[in-house]
């Protein structure tokens, strides 16, 4: 019973954008490093086309995240210009065993980006304001697919006290 | 036990932005229809400081929406410089009876928003439009309360082949 309550309570953060550019750049900037790097955060470590590596990330106090942080995350699984998704390993206790899940489709000259950050336990400030970054980040992604240069961390678009 | 169902399904867009200005600027910006059409839609009708009243929102074709669209939301509540919420009246279907609510805190020098978009029945692909959508218009509001200018439609930051 309270299982299935935790269950039903969980919730996504949920993001479309679309970059004027073939679906395969998208693709490209979540599974090589070189690509994380140019839209995320530009301290980006390991290996993000190959399914089970841990990719590390970092944030400096004053970019995305208010205090220096770690996220590492594990690559689930990629289906070649389709589909990308990660588990969180490390980074904020709200994030550890959410997923981040990246779905791709061609519509006309658009590469549509669908991205979910899934199984979050409270709806609460904290998620609000990972919603709203991770949109600022939707942005940075489609950037660098159209133009090849993103605002990832630490020159990402600040939204907040929280940055 | 289907009318429990759906309440279960039930998901909310939430988002968190900080201005760097007095709240009662935000809260003005909220109440005022200088203000919404000065962050959300340059098409704007009514008085959005009195409860129960009807504000109309225009959208041009390729602005915030793909098709040309009226909004038409009811005031359901303001609290100075604190608390509004919006119920949505007329508008694409998914957001008949939905909830537009914004609540508004001072943190140092920033005016903190916490925007909830509550109720939507389908976790969808327009959802996650919406989303993207709202965070790029509060960011708009952010700007407006800071600077004095936004971003509202039609001038609006363009996000997908969806506008």
């Amino acid at each position: 019973m309270n299982e299935q309550k935790e269950k039903n309570e969980m919730v996504d953060i949920l993001h479309r954008v679309g970059a004027v550019a073939p679906r395969e750049k998208v693709y490209d900037a979540l599974t090589t490093i070189e690509g994380v790097a140019g839209w995320w955060s530009k301290d980006a470590e390991g290996d993000p086309g190959t399914v089970g590596e841990m990719i590390r990330f970092g944030f400096e106090p004053g970019s995305a995240v208010a205090a220096d942080a770690t996220f590492r995350i594990k690559v689930l699984e990629t289906k070649r210009d389709e589909l990308v998704r990660w588990e969180v390993v490390e980074g904020p206790p709200e994030w550890i065993g959410t997923e981040l899940r990246f779905d791709i489709a061609q519509e006309d000259e658009y590469a549509i980006v669908r991205f979910g950050h899934l199984g979050w336990k409270e709806p609460g400030a904290f998620m609000a304001h990972c919603s709203t970054k991770w949109a600022i980040f939707m942005m940075s992604l489609k950037q660098l697919a159209e133009t090849g240069t993103g605002a990832p961390a630490p020159v990402d678009v600040q939204i907040s006290n929280w940055h």
